[in-house]
C-alpha cells in the first residue's frame, strides 16, 4: 500500500492513509450497520473516529464533535466552527459533508436533525455520557448501544496495511527490548531505566509512548505497577511492559529479565514460575486459529498456569485487541465468545503475580491468520539476563 | 490551609489535599445531590474524581472505576482489583469504602447492586457512553443527568485551598509570559517559541502543559491554530495562549504581542483592534459580581467588540472554567443563565479575528469575590513588544 513520504509520516505522526482508503472504511461501517439492523453510527472523537477518518481533534472537549454515518446517506461530520480547519485538514475529511456549529448554537439538535427519531444506533464506546444523554432527550425513541457491543467487528479486523504498521511498531518495540537488554540495571531505580526504554521507542521510531512498565522485585507482583523510585538490586526479577503508537499504530510487548550482577543466578522456583508462564504464553499462542473464540484462547492459557499450580496468581484476563490505540477490544477474557477473525490482532499475556516477591509476564501481539497466529513480536521469550 | 511538604507535592505532582479535606467534599457533594432531588452521584475517572477523591487512574480504560455517592451512605468506589492498590495509595481512599471486581466478572451487576432500581443519578460528564449504557440497562427505570446540569456548582465553587493554588499556578504562568518576553521571536518558528514556552511553564513549577499557543500573523486569525512550522517575521502580530497544571491545579492566559524587530511599527489597525480586545475583556472584568448570569460577562465583552464594528470577528463564547482541568464548566456563554457565586474561576478572553491577517486575543482567569471579579493574572495587557 503506497504511503506518502511525508516529513510527519516520517516522524511517525501521521498514518498516511488516503482519502480513498477512508471512504472505503466508512463505507464498510455502514454496511456493517445495515447488516446489523442499525439505522446508523455516532462517532465521536477517540480511536474510532481516528480510524474511519484519521481526525483526531486537539482535544477531547465538552464541545460535541460526531461523525453520523447513515447506510445509503453520505456521511456527516458534525464539528465546532473553531475546529472545522483542523478537521479539513484531515485525510479523511475527503470523504465526508462537514456541518459545523457556533458557540450559543444546540449541537444537539443539529445532529437529531440527521438522525432517525426512532433509530437504533451505535455510538462510540468512549463517548462523553453528556452527549449521549443529550441525544437521548432530543429524540426520546432513539436507541443506542456501545459500538463494541454492537459491532465488534469494526476495528477488530485489520486490513492489509493496518497490519503492516502493526508488524511495524511491533519490529521496533523488539529492536528497544534489545536496547534494555544491553543497559545497567543494577543500582538504578526502576524509573531511570523507564526512561531509557521510552528514548529506545522514540529512536525506533515511535512517535508516542503510550507505557514503559518497569517493574522490580516485589514491585512486579502487581501487573498494574508502572515504575517509581525503588532501587533495582542484583538478584530482582524485573517485568519490562512497554509500548506506544508508531505511525499512528500500536505496539505492546512484555518480557522479564533477572538481574545478574555480582553472580547473581536465577532461583529454581523463578525459573519454574517463568517456565510456567512461556509455555501458557505458547499454548495460547498455538491454540490460535479463526473459528475459536476470545475466551478459547483465555482458557488455554490458564489451565496451563492452573495445572501448575499457579493459577490463583493469574489474575488477569489474557490480553487485549491492539490498533490506532494500544489497548481496545476484543478482549480475551472469560465469557467473551467473540470469534477469531483473520486479521484480528491482540495481545498474549499471561503473568504470575507472587505477592510481595515478583511477578513474571511475557506478552506478544498476535494477529490471527487462516493458517494460525503470527506474532509481531518476536525477541527470545526465555528468561532475559541483565547486568 | 497546610499542605504536606511531599517531594510530590514540591514537584507538583500532587495536589496536598488531606483525607479530611476529600472526606468534606464527598459530604458536600452527597447534600447537593440531596438538594437536587437525585438519589445520589455516579462519578468516573476525571476531573470529578479527582476533586473528589484525589484519585486518578493510570490510564481511562473501559475497565469501570465508578465512585457511587449516596446521601445517607458510606461512599463506594467500585474499581478493577488490579487498579486497587493505585486507588488506595490515593488520599481520598480514606474516605471511601472499596469495592473490587475481577476481569470476567460484571462490574455493572456489582454497581447496581448499591443503586436505587428508580433512582435518579447524576452521572459525570465524561463517563464513556458504554458504562452509562450498561447501567441503564442493568437498571431501565434508573435515570441520568449530567453532572454539569444536574449539579453545575460542584466543581464551580473553589474553597480557599483551590483558590490559593489556582492563584499559584496563575502567577507561574505570568512568569512565564515575563519570560517569553525576553526570547527571540524573529526567524524562528512558532513550534520554537512553543516549546520556549512550555519550558517556561515548567521551569515555574508546572506539572504538566496542556497548551502553547503561537498564533503568528494569519495563523492568529484561527483561535484554535496550536503552533506550526510558520516562521515569525518582523511586523507579525502573535496570540500566545498557555497553560497547564501546577499542584493538580489549571493555569491558562493570552496575550498578543507584536513583533518590533528591524524597526517595525505596529499599524493603526492594529493598534485599535487590540485596544478594542483590551476594552472588551476590561469591560466584562468589571462587571463580574455574585449575581449576574455567566451569559451577561459574554454579552459585555460581546458589546464593546460589536459596537466596535467587529462583532462578526469575535466567533466563540467569553469564556470557560477552570480547576483540576484547564478548561472546564461554568462556560460564559449566550444561553447560559447560571449565576455567578463567589468561589467560582473562570477565563475572560475575548479575541478579534480577521481572516487570513491576524488575531488579537487577551485572557485572564478571574475569580468572583463579594465584591467583584479578582485577577489570577496581572502581566500587562497592553500589546506587549517582542524582537
Amino acid at each position: 500500500m503506497p504511503t506518502p513520504p511525508t516529513a510527519d509520516f516520517a516522524a511517525g505522526l501521521t498514518v498516511g492513509f488516503t482519502t480513498e482508503e477512508y471512504a472505503a472504511r466508512i463505507a464498510r461501517a455502514a454496511e456493517s450497520a445495515r447488516a446489523a439492523g442499525l439505522a446508523g453510527l455516532v462517532v465521536t472523537p477517540g480511536p474510532d473516529l481516528v480510524h474511519l477518518t484519521g481526525y483526531q481533534p486537539t482535544a477531547i472537549t465538552e464541545r460535541l464533535t460526531a461523525l453520523l454515518i447513515t447506510p445509503g446517506a453520505e456521511p456527516l461530520l458534525v464539528v465546532p466552527k473553531l475546529e472545522r480547519p483542523d478537521a479539513e485538514r484531515s485525510a479523511g475529511a475527503g470523504a465526508l459533508r462537514l456541518a459545523d456549529w457556533t458557540d450559543g448554537q444546540d449541537p444537539y439538535r443539529l445532529t437529531a436533525d440527521h438522525l432517525d427519531p426512532v433509530g437504533r444506533y451505535g455510538i462510540s464506546d468512549s463517548a462523553w455520557a453528556m452527549h449521549l444523554l443529550a441525544l437521548q432527550q432530543a429524540l426520546p425513541a432513539s436507541r443506542y448501544r456501545s459500538l463494541t457491543e454492537a459491532l465488534p467487528m469494526l476495528r477488530a479486523v485489520k486490513d492489509a496495511a493496518e497490519l503492516a504498521r502493526l508488524a511495524a511498531a511491533g519490529a521496533a518495540a523488539d529492536a528497544a527490548y534489545g536496547g534494555i537488554l544491553q543497559v545497567r540495571f543494577a543500582g538504578r531505580t526502576e524509573r531511570e531505566v523507564a526512561a531509557d526504554l521510552a528514548a529506545l521507542l522514540l529512536e525506533h521510531g515511535h512517535s508516542q509512548v503510550d507505557f514503559t512498565v518497569v517493574g522490580s522485585g516485589p514491585n512486579g507482583a502487581n501487573p498494574h505497577h508502572e515504575a517509581g523510585d525503588r532501587r533495582i538490586e542484583p538478584g530482582d526479577t524485573v517485568v519490562l511492559d512497554f509500548g506506544g503508537l508508531k505511525h499512528g499504530y500500536g505496539s505492546d510487548t512484555t518480557r522479564t529479565v533477572f538481574v545478574g550482577a555480582e553472580g547473581a543466578e536465577p532461583s529454581a522456583e523463578l525459573r519454574e514460575v517463568h517456565e510456567t508462564v512461556r509455555r501458557a504464553q505458547q499454548a495460547a499462542f498455538e491454540a490460535v486459529r479463526p473459528g475459536l473464540s476470545c475466551q478459547d484462547i483465555d482458557r488455554v492459557a490458564r489451565q496451563v498456569i492452573t495445572e501448575a499450580g499457579y493459577g490463583e496468581y493469574f489474575i488477569h484476563r489474557t490480553g487485549h485487541g491492539i490498533g490506532v490505540t494500544t489497548h481496545e477490544p476484543p478482549y480475551l477474557v472469560e465469557g467473551e465468545e467473540l470469534e477469531l477473525v483473520p486479521g484480528m490482532c491482540f495481545s498474549i499475556e499471561p503473568g504470575i503475580y507472587l505477592p510481595g516477591r515478583f511477578g513474571v509476564r511475557i506478552e506478544d501481539i498476535v494477529t490471527v491468520t487462516e493458517d494460525g497466529g503470527r506474532r509481531f513480536n518476536t525477541t527470545s521469550r526465555e528468561l532475559g539476563i541483565v547486568s
